[in-house]
């Protein structure tokens, strides 16, 4: 096959359904002539004697592009660790079509034929850096392809925190957290939170209230560069979420910094693929009462 | 003085603002021939010999109205125990006004004096009942005034309940949790979380659900009489809250049963409160772009 | 026939398919010995001879029960004028199913036949009335079944008006307009500008701002017993409308009020209505992200 | 004054206070060897011989710099007009500081010493372009600086329109209407709306929807070089309006095409300028419960 791509990442949370469909795509793309690597993880429980095995971290040396089979959970948690790398990613769904995963095992192969010819839309977005500053050190670090979430924790008492950006204070807030959120993120929590929908080109963050304490707290979208800091005024009980994958307890005087990481992600979806219809679908448009 | 009273009780959380305002007013209404008696708690570090001290379950049988001494939270606290013995209640407050106290302690002897003449507003409103079930065992009991709250707890992850009333199915919610709020409650975390106010005479229940996963969930108030159970169908950690004082753990497949209580709250203000008035000063209604 | 009703009427806005139904619906009745009147308005178009022919106000007056072919808007208007004659409403609906109109023209002969021998849920539901006073007079009069809306008029310029209740001041607003709301609108227009939903056996009004200019305005409920009164502040150009129906043009100084009609209109329901089950259906809950 | 502006051109409404200030900064600016250009309109009714005088849009020829004296209100209209002309423009309030113009009548001398000095922010912010398709023809051309809106007009009752970005169909809604503002815009009609707020420095366009009749309607913010197109599908009387300043009828069938103007707005800041000042200013941020 006359490709962009030589080397094609296989990468998938274990389980019998996805194994079956990971060797069906690693004798497909052997058969036209690509070089394959399978995630070692993915390949754990699957007898795939042959194939080229790597680590997650490895796979972002190596490889071209990554195929992703999972949903949408899969892929958020497998773009922080490829982005940096600059690997483009692709999502195939095993169940129903996600935000991110836009092409359906069923017709895998059709799809991805077309993708590895040079066939694609390419999408750029962007990701989140946060650091948990505790006095002088640097307590904790993580990435987020969807949100960064500040959020009281198990006793149900609100949190009180101050916003800053690009160090300026912005407003001090009682609530019951915060969503920062990347465009990607804003279909996910932020948008139960309240919060707007901001396409994927947008290079921006949004910041979202969860049940402010104040009547005029209202949702803000900054600029993607802006440097945001939430620093912890009065809490019982703190956490700050990564995806909802990952957290760490916060203490007041915690300072929990977010921007934009450096690398975005880079999404490939078919010629055909509509953010608007995937809008459409998964919000359930066009229902009336 | 000539009063439809005769014993009065003197409610507060200790401290030693308070501690002072107890001992003028116990003063003043000895003075004024009332038989006063304190609660233990608050009298405990203070130096009150002459005055008769009971518990506040004790204090439910003989007064004829207590006066609390406190915020709103006080209020809450203290009005679940008084309300089943029928014991009216008036509010004062140390700091700036509440929803629930209208005194302040400046003028708390001339508002008092006038009150307990007879020249009152008296108010009843709802209490909430609920009990936590799991499988046939009756787990844990509690009373609300403001809300009883089910929510995701500290994982962050989001929670499934179906909610029914009255035996019948309503609807399922993937969410953060759900408000079940009094007319009191409405103003207080419901109204974070997006519900309407209810004025307090309203005969009714407000369910408010918090951060819903689907779209069109809507707050929705139903009758005082309506039996409300949340039956837990996904969580990986979940409490039930009361009025954000007490709190149960849930697990997979509780029913928390929430119904009005058989006596309501009694409130007795001065002659010239109104509640709309509280409202625009405590929203900051009034406050325009 | 062994039923409590002897004279049935019935009502539909004349089209084809509803004059089709009608007949049928009317020989359905006399075969089972009821008295039947259609209204004039209704039959105007249809060749019935032999039928009692009255108008909708005369149905009032000889109808113990009306049957109402149409949608919700039909049943709203219609219901405006026999709820004062206390003529208990059936609404059947023609296309999909209303929150008004809970049996459909397949089915309507069995479920009649049910109701009609006395096996029902009779729900009473509240009515608005409203008047328009300019300086002394009284302008206009008007009723309202869903809801009664102040609101801004085509220069699309915001309005500012105040709002008392039992002649106590309430807030003053700048916005779009105001919707004060019977719990049967909570489910229409006041929904879609914010409002909570009421349940039917509430005796409540529902006051929604549309489009507030400020932020901490929110939807209260308040007593049904309650006197609402708007006085246009500042307009351009305003209205008020009346079940989006009936609308009367009004000036800054003109005051609308609005009280609870001293009749509410009765529905007659199948015995397995469910109001949470239309709710369910009508609001598209169960849709999840 | 070492400057890098020579003619500075004065902009106000005219009425008895602009008009004095208008003459103190004229003398003020002459003073320090400015060229000094005043508008034709806001000059009218001013004894002032010896200026040069010149129409708006002749201004936008001529000036480096425009001092716009007014509200908010004003800064829209004169925008609209100069920032074709890459003029940029400096707010001067007479009453209390808006959105736009954060320079105060009093101070107004020492600040625009400053700004005129180079000692400034410069803020580009995009304005829209607006033109109502009718079959074949253009019918109208406008542009906006907050906002075009799509409402309902008189009647009242709600529209149907269809949504269209980059001629890709978006979804159909039903409600009172649209706004589609810039990011100065979403401060405004917008967020009564339930809009978010967007960063003056963020390239987007709110589609914010009006009372929606589908409960998962949502604001959404796409990229500022997309395309909008709404066409009315229903709607018995219906107006886009532009900045709330001037407005156009439409009927069904009509596309309205929103697009960002090819210039943006510059406007000048004293360097001690901040928005979320501003922010926490205009929208009482802060007040808490």
């Amino acid at each position: 096959m006359n490709s962009p791509f030589k080397t094609v990442a296989l990468v998938g949370k274990y389980d019998s359904d996805i194994g079956e469909s990971v060797l069906r795509l690693a004798r497909f793309l052997v058969h036209r002539g690509f070089q394959v690597v399978i995630a070692r993880q993915t390949a754990e429980k699957l007898d795939i004697p042959g194939y080229r095995l790597e680590n997650l971290s490895d796979i972002g040396k190596v490889a071209d592009v990554a195929i992703v089979l999972g949903g949408d959970g899969t892929i958020l948690s497998i773009t922080r660790v490829l982005a940096p790398f600059g690997v483009p990613i692709i999502g195939v769904n095993q169940g129903r079509l996600g935000f991110l995963t836009d092409i359906s095992m069923e017709e895998m192969e059709t799809e991805l034929a077309d993708i590895l010819k040079g066939r694609y839309q390419s999408e750029d977005r962007i990701l989140l850096e946060a650091r948990v500053i505790r006095g002088q050190e640097t307590l904790y670090e993580a990435c987020a392809f969807n949100d960064v979430v500040v959020s009281k924790a198990g006793t149900g008492r609100l949190i009180e925190f101050e916003v800053s950006i690009d160090e300026e204070y912005v407003y001090s807030q009682r609530s019951d957290g915060l969503v920062v959120a990347t465009p990607t993120g804003s279909t996910a929590y932020a948008l139960s939170a309240g919060g707007p929908i901001l396409h994927p080109t947008l290079d921006a963050i949004a910041l979202v209230p969860i049940c402010p304490h104040t009547l005029s707290a209202r949702p803000i979208a900054v600029n993607g560069d802006s440097h945001v800091e939430i620093r912890i005024v009065f809490a019982d009980d703190c956490r700050a979420h990564f995806d909802g994958q990952k957290h760490v307890d916060l203490v007041v005087g915690d300072r929990l910094q977010i921007y934009r990481a450096i690398k975005p992600a880079t999404l490939l979806h078919p010629l055909d693929h509509s953010y608007y219809s995937t809008l459409r679908q998964k919000l359930h448009w066009g229902h009336q009462l």
